[in-house]
């Protein structure tokens, strides 16, 4: 496929690191009115004696945009090539959950020398933002928040947003606190555009807003930003004090990992770092990711084995009834693992929670009741030519409540993890066709054992 | 597990709904402050002749905001039961794109009835939106965006936002025309509020900002949303006149939507309407969606049972052969799973381009080649007790061989599809899964046949 390469256009990053890579580069002209997410895989893919000039011919504001956009590894190539006071500078110019993540993904002496040049105040902001685990709305909520006051009137507003401009993440929705910083609502700067000059914050401010609070799963929140339209998500403690926001992009990024997460999971593949390309991505990790769930489920597979086994007499004396084997495990297998991921996806949309798990099962029985019959029929008509009929008699019931039992399992499995605190993603796989597997054996066997004459 | 019911808080939406059913109930308090998507869910749950007084109680923005909110079904139901200049008021109201949608989902008569309403210059519009087909930018782009002329002072251009605002979808990002309506560039309202008095738009806007073509896949638009963190995506022709915008919130559909479609192809279920909750889904839907992949690989089974019927012979004369089947077939396919999902998700996210299938294929043959040793490994521990060392060498050398097979097809299957313009999900689940069925079999009885007695 080696011609692709040739009619894939370059990307933008690309032709920034060529430009960048020329003996006489007029590095400022390279990058003016470049995205700096260009910019940022562009210094990636470059030396760092060829990316170290690239970030310097930017202002501050735009190294620490740059740099909010670089994979870790980079981030710390780079960074510990540049002089201690650039370092500082564009730290301190980052945004505040950002640095949060640079924090998080330094060791214990990177972690030191970043707070040495911080000052106390945003140390300790630091510190709280760092502190809240992967996962958690508190890992992905920046702290550098417009806020405003409730009697300020909304040219007094504006202004006051124009001021914090500069130092938020965005000045479009506003938190408006009380005296001791609880959250009273949330503004946007649409309305205070449209507010006629004497109108006062509270007057045109959304009193009951859609909030969260910081230890909530950040699930959760992209499932709010989504249902409600947000732009901003207001992160509140148990006294309804303002703590920080997470912001439309943060919910785009937790439902595309989130997504990739359920889908490995799914397969049966262990965690990966979301930050990492699946390209780069060191070898003994994807080895490492994969080879603990594979042998787990060989030990998994050796009940099917066994249920063979026990049924040795049986296949000995029918051997066509092996020919239905692959076509009756498989079935029941792919039936499972449809109405898994149904129900993964249902309970991951927030579509159907735990307590519909009755009216599901009821659903699931009809439908999968339906299909079992189908595919009876089907492996009838495929099995005509190769067996008599009270094999296929057999072949007919074991298909039909093959396919049921699988899609059960299949429904009921991700309601169970979900219970249990794990991840019902894990379900939609390896794990539902594996236990379908041996299922799909003794009932087989176990009707041919019954109904034909040994 | 009914005892979950008492313990799930009632949601806002429940809230609302029970509020509206009190004989007494006071709607406009009740729904004062309420977001939209609540009370749209309300809405939705009620009985028509419940829900059409509680939408009468709104002005008819919000109106139209919480019609925009509800889910076809009940769009139909209600739009049905409203007065002529109602629902005209109403439709007038809504925001283009959501307009649009409500066009597609209604029959010719509805069609006409709706577009009866509109003002020549908005059926023109509409008749523009409702045209591109789904899965296009353009069947999720709007035509009411913000926009600006270049030589406006920072003033100026606030005061023309503040007036557009009402009937826009978003003021914070705004194109910037040329004469001809030619995109000339994008400007924030951020940078419009930090600009000096006698700025002008041209020389703070985006000169170079990221645009898309309306005909481009809709997952594209949401990668360049996620990948430049952008509210605002310019849609234009080619002649690059502007036509629309995507904004966040479209893309963060997309991205949930594509997960949910990518996860239902994975497992082989059929297309189900996005705005379908899987709780509603008509049975008869839900068993037509599954039917066809499943009968559809119960004939792609029948090689397997071919290829068992085939080594019949092998078969009876090493029983012992058969408890280890299900342990290698499941290996290959789960280590197929793993390696298609893997490619799967890399090509959805943009991490992997066709162009990089010689480099994965690298990567991948050195990854299964070690998990197929140390899958050898671990059958062979797994099968000391059951059977003698000649089957038993069989068995590790198959193991290694079904595993890195298994992984290759895994890896390749996605690639294959994309080249045939095809969805790359559909490999990740069952058809992978039957593909290394196949190859198990005939590789370990073939295997089995060379080397062991008969």
């Amino acid at each position: 496929m080696s011609e692709t390469e040739a009619d894939t256009p370059s990307t933008p990053a690309e032709e920034i690191a060529a430009a960048l890579l020329r003996p006489d580069a007029d590095r400022p002209a390279i990058l003016a009115g470049r995205q700096h997410a260009d910019i940022a895989t562009a210094l990636e893919s470059l030396p760092t004696e060829a990316a170290l000039p690239a970030l310097r011919a930017l202002d501050v504001h735009r190294q620490a945009q740059v740099f909010g956009y670089l994979r870790r590894k980079a981030q710390a190539r780079l960074g510990a090539a540049l002089a201690r006071d650039e370092r500082a500078a564009i730290v301190g110019a980052m945004s505040h959950d950002e640095r949060a993540d640079l924090y998080r993904s330094l060791n214990a002496k990177g972690q030191e020398a970043l707070l040495g040049v911080l000052a106390q105040a945003e140390r300790d902001d630091l510190h709280r933002l760092a502190a809240w685990p992967e996962g958690t709305v508190g890992a992905i909520m920046t702290s550098d928040y417009a806020f405003l006051w409730p009697n300020m009137t909304a040219p007094e507003a504006m202004e006051a947003l124009r001021r914090q401009a500069v130092d938020t993440e965005t000045v479009y929705t506003a938190l408006v606190a009380s005296g001791d910083y609880r959250l009273l609502g949330v503004v946007s700067l649409r309305d205070l555009l449209l507010a006629g000059r004497k109108t006062r914050v509270e007057a045109i401010m959304d009193r009951d807003p859609v909030t969260i609070r910081a230890d909530a799963d950040q699930e959760e929140a992209a499932r709010l930003i989504r249902r409600y339209d947000l732009l901003v998500l207001p992160v509140v403690d148990e006294a309804g004090r303002m703590v920080g926001i997470v912001t439309h992009d943060d919910a785009l990024d937790v439902v595309a990992e989130e997504a990739t997460e359920d889908a490995l999971r799914g397969a049966s593949v262990g965690a990966l770092d979301a930050d990492a390309d699946v390209r780069d991505t060191p070898l003994t990790i994807l080895y490492r990711a994969r080879v603990g769930w594979l042998v787990l489920l060989v030990f998994g597979s050796m009940f099917s084995g066994a249920g063979l086994a026990a049924f040795e007499d049986t296949i000995a004396a029918h051997m066509s009834l092996l020919f239905f084997l692959p076509l009756l495990i498989g079935s029941g297998g792919n039936a499972g693992a449809q109405s898994a991921t149904l129900t993964v996806r249902a309970l991951a949309t927030g579509d159907v929670r735990p307590a519909d798990y009755g009216r599901m099962m009821a659903r699931e029985v009809a439908v999968a009741v339906a299909l079992g019959l189908t595919m009876a029929v089907a492996i009838g008509i495929a099995g005509l030519l190769r067996a008599d009929a009270s094999v296929l008699a057999v072949v007919a019931i074991s298909m039909t409540l093959i396919v049921l039992i699988g899609s059960l399992l299949g429904l009921t499995l991700p309601f169970v993890l979900e219970r249990a605190g794990l991840d019902p993603a894990t379900a939609s796989g390896p794990l539902v066709t594996s236990l379908c597997d041996v299922t799909g054996v003794l009932i087989y066997f176990g009707i041919a054992t019954l109904l034909l004459p040994m």
